[in-house]
């Protein structure tokens, strides 16, 4: 049975629309990763004004549930793929694996560079050359994170040998070459991706990505890593638990 | 002196220009919140090609150094405002006085609403109705981050009477109704803002936002509080440190 809207009840229209998408979504009628009807679609079928769609779905999309694609329409939202790694330093396979994910990874660059400014602001000017490492990180065959990773040449002699296809950075640092990880700090922000990110994470221009920068640091407070992490915003997010500091 | 590309030497062009740049940017000559140069004006100061610039400009965005604004230009980006509140509960006003920011509130919204599916599917459908308070918070005069809460109504009475331009929603409830607020459970997102969080933060539509739901915890663990922020991407970062946990 179809849903309709009821224009002698005191309830906003715009509500009742919402109320109804919702139930085609939960029960399958719209689904995941589709497109729903079109404005003038739902203007017409529900015989409501353009100005009470547009209300409607736009709570929906900051709830969540749908997704706008510029100048393509609004999709049924895909559950988000949850982390917490903002609380656990844990490796992503470790992540993926506990989450019961199936994942990859694609090295796409490995390469030694020069200390830029950039580089020496952050480790200080200690040294010359560092590894980078750019590899695209993907769940269930989908492009979900691209993480750019720099080491001091230092760190871990012929590093760059190793198959990051495969192997966990961290667990590699660790098991292999002894170090004694710490902790890291991280900064997290929102930003519309850049042109070159996009074609990797296979996003449309000005997609929103959740930037994630990384210094990880050794038990003895030396800094070993810098990285810089561009999570698909559609498909990410994480969670953390805080609790209340009372002044 | 200005700076000029020196195409003898091993040292890349867009590099080059990149080292350029963050030069003008230290020194002044371009101003914070400012346009830089078009990237035909860039190529012909400098006699390089446009791929050159578009380089260069790009990894200084996705660097955080500058800001595309669609259809308008690059600017100069303005520091972010960081954060900790990921890690400490605190409120926004303590948080700002620590950083000696000036900051003010305006009440959009408060009014009392009927439990919906969202609602009911966050609180359980203990409560009919909900205190919905909507402000926009600013930082130095610039509209910073938009957050609405929802409270059941029974969690204290006449809460909208409170002069929340002024007063701390957690102060208030901890110090006038004795509640023992203990924890809480955020997720984090990067999102496209929606064309009236738009209007409200004062962006460009598919500007990035920061979207920060909260669910807020008693002592007891009753859940007294869901809120869902929305902060600027370009204003905002927000820093947190973990430590490792080796598997």
């Amino acid at each position: 049975m179809t849903q309709t809207i009821n224009k002698d009840i005191p309830i906003p229209l715009y509500y009742q629309l919402k109320e109804i998408l919702k139930d085609r979504i939960k029960s399958g009628d719209l689904r995941t990763g589709e497109l729903i009807p079109s404005e003038r679609e739902l203007v017409e079928q529900y015989e409501i004004s353009r100005p009470t769609v547009r209300q409607a779905v736009n709570e929906l999309v900051s709830e969540g549930l749908l997704r706008k694609e510029h100048g393509k329409g609004t999709y049924v939202a895909k559950p988000k793929i949850s982390q917490w790694f903002l609380e656990n330093l844990t490796s992503f396979s470790d992540e993926m694996v506990e989450k019961g994910l199936e994942y990859s990874t694609k090295v796409l660059k490995k390469t030694i560079v020069s200390a830029d400014s950039t580089l020496v602001e952050i480790f200080g000017d200690r040294y010359k050359s560092y590894y980078r490492l750019d590899r695209l990180r993907f769940v269930k065959n989908e492009p979900y994170v691209l993480v750019t990773t720099y080491l001091p040449v230092g760190t871990a002699e012929d590093l760059l040998d190793e198959d990051f296809e495969n192997a966990s950075l961290y667990k590699t640092l660790e098991a292999k070459y002894g170090l004694n990880i710490g902790y890291a700090d991280r900064v997290i922000e929102a930003v519309n991706v850049t042109e070159e990110d996009a074609k990797h994470l296979g996003v449309d221009p000005m997609h929103a990505v959740q930037l994630i920068t990384t210094k990880g640091f050794l038990e003895d407070d030396q800094l070993f890593e810098y990285s810089i992490a561009r999570y698909r915003g559609d498909t990410s997010n994480f969670t953390i638990r805080v609790s209340y500091k009372s002044r």
